[in-house]
């Protein structure tokens, strides 16, 4: 199961609320199992989860009619699902049916709610929280709705909690971790697929194609592609160019695609032939800040003291003007989950947390370098997901 | 350019607006050229566009100061950027950059307004429209930030526009034409890449990987990629499975990916072998279906009539129990723009709309049959976008 109920119900528990409505289709998939096509394709298509502080089996999905095939053919830990609109889906033999044929026929002879308000309200209601203190989302529900939903509930309360599901979501499950580290391994054999077309006069296009092609092979899907040769790697969100690669150019990986939903964001850096001194210099700060960070990782360590000493190790080892706002993040469902590591950082590692730690350098005219690995906080250090290792590629 | 500026010009003036503000990634990409990353695969990150009523030369782009390389690496349209917060980019020797380098230099030596209230609370004073009306794009505005907006501006009028936007995308310019020819006809060879997978035993997953791979390798990303086999293909959502493929079997396709930020979504249907016979018969009633709209088609024809004759043509043609609520809808930077081909529908085709035509027609226990077709509205009719004819496709 992708959400973790403990953390769920405790936080519930601290922050007073009754329930919690998902709204945005990270949230949805997070406390459903429910992956809705239209609401990850595009912005508008409304599907819903409520999840009274009771738990999982008293949640119900609520989501349009024309979406629960999916339904139907996914493996989903709600209690109930409420759907609402038509869609004309024949079944002329019911007795002919396969078992997921059938789940859908039952849904389909569910009531039609209406619309995506009036069918909460109806779940809001049928659960006896009309009076209650509920989370909402905000963010993936539309305004307008969510004014008809505080309308249709005059004596509930009704809060912003998109940043209480982000709380809930930064300790990751097993299965949230089986997926994040197939994610991580996906990426890092795209690099490698990336690395066997790299000669002189390869393009940054022809590069990605060769990272994505490995990740769509793996079933998985492109998300994040920043490959960038020479300069152009300064750019810290380059996007690919005709532009070609040359003997000494750094080429930078920021990549990462998603597995069964789940991201992956990880970078190593690559150049043609030997590396030019400075390259090889700098690039060593960077890893020894990333390999200090990961040294200090373990629960109940603080965020901002890890980003003290990864910044403070990297200017020691041969960067002494090395700036960052942060120097990794966590990473699940969503590509930028707690904890952050920032200098101003309330977070506190816990146990079966998932972070990126990474060192970026950008400098116009020269380049750009960077290490992220991703791993995962265990009871008395961290699980690195990396099978590559933590050093330049020269080749 | 994307933006349809003409038509942006004089929806403003129908709806008494001084300016919009775009705040998705769809709108924002579209009123400036502008592709932020994060705001593309994350909820949260926060660009927008301001466009007043005189144009775009006076537009401003909103962006967080970390995705400005991609501001200074593509080329935009408006004529001012305003960016916010911090990110170190290091750039020791100036005289020595390229153009684009010196672009995002001169990008970052501006002003940091604070954060995405403060820095367009500033545009907008700076055009003088703090008592002006404004449609805001309430979709992709986080509603804390919309609140502050409304209270940093108290004299002036925000209403929500992601309707408006919505109409002011729904006749394309040249650029986005040619996009939307561009994305259709790689996902065609994307087809012809996955038939050429077929066999007896071949699974959904592996076709959907040959569907993808071939997407990759023209440049596109992967978004929409229903295949589904037999009786799955019922499912009007259907992802791809480890199900395979037999003797019989209907496969269909209901795909299409993104290039350069524009979508593609057609259909087709192939059997392994000959196709039964009631599979070829409703097959050719959902086709003339399609044809007869694709005939009706011309500027000032209403979609609703072309519902009716679609569904009835079917129905005439062998499928005399078709229902349907509608029979395509636009397509662009997002998978369902205007206008809708519903019986409810007001629209009214005009020259320069780009649709996607489609017939689909789901039965549990037997399969789903689907043609699908993109096309665009032209002086005098249509230019279909398919190099694939409309036929049952038997291998």
């Amino acid at each position: 199961m992708l959400t973790n109920a403990d953390r769920l119900a405790r936080i519930l528990r601290a922050e007073a609320l009754d329930a919690v409505l998902a709204t945005t289709p990270e949230n949805v998939t997070y406390c459903s199992g429910f992956w809705s096509l239209s609401q990850w394709i595009r912005r508008g298509p409304q599907a819903y989860v409520l999840v009274p502080a009771e738990g999982l089996a008293a949640a119900c999905l609520i989501a349009p009619t024309s979406t629960l095939d999916l339904a139907a053919d996914q493996a989903l830990w709600v209690g109930e699902i409420r759907r609402y609109g038509g869609f004309q889906i024949d079944a002329p033999d019911p007795d002919a049916l396969s078992s997921t044929e059938r789940r859908l026929l039952a849904i389909l002879g569910s009531e039609d709610g209406g619309d995506a308000v009036a069918t909460t309200v109806a779940a809001i209601r049928a659960r006896g929280l009309e009076r209650a203190r509920i989370g909402v989302d905000e963010v993936g529900i539309l305004p307008a709705y969510f004014e008809r939903l505080k309308a249709a509930l005059p004596e509930a309360e009704l809060v912003p909690a998109f940043e209480t599901f982000r709380r809930i979501r930064a300790v990751k499950t097993d299965e949230e971790i089986a997926r994040l580290r197939r994610a991580a391994n996906i990426a890092e054999r795209s690099i490698e697929a990336a690395l066997a077309t790299m000669h002189a006069g390869v393009s940054e296009r022809e590069m990605a194609v060769a990272f994505h092609a490995r990740t769509v092979a793996e079933h998985a899907e492109p998300v994040l592609g920043c490959i960038g040769f020479g300069a152009r790697s300064a750019m810290a969100n380059v996007q690919p160019s005709d532009a070609r690669l040359r003997e000494g150019d750094i080429v930078r990986f920021d990549v990462g695609g998603r597995y069964r939903h789940y991201r992956a964001d990880i970078a190593r850096i690559a150049t043609l032939g030997t590396a030019p001194n400075r390259v090889r210099s700098y690039y060593g700060a960077l890893r020894d800040g990333v390999l200090r960070g990961m040294e200090m990782m373990r629960p109940g360590v603080r965020a901002a003291e890890i980003f003290a000493a990864v910044v403070e190790t990297v200017r020691g080892a041969g960067l002494p003007h090395y700036k960052r706002s942060h120097v990794g993040h966590g990473i699940g469902i969503d590509g930028y989950d707690l904890p952050h590591l920032t200098p101003s950082s309330a977070d506190v590692l816990e146990e079966g947390m998932v972070l990126c730690i990474e060192t970026p350098y950008y400098e116009l005219g020269f380049g750009g370098l960077q290490l992220e690995n991703t791993l995962r906080i265990t009871a008395d250090g961290v699980e690195s997901f990396m099978t590559l290792d933590n050093e330049l590629i020269e080749r």
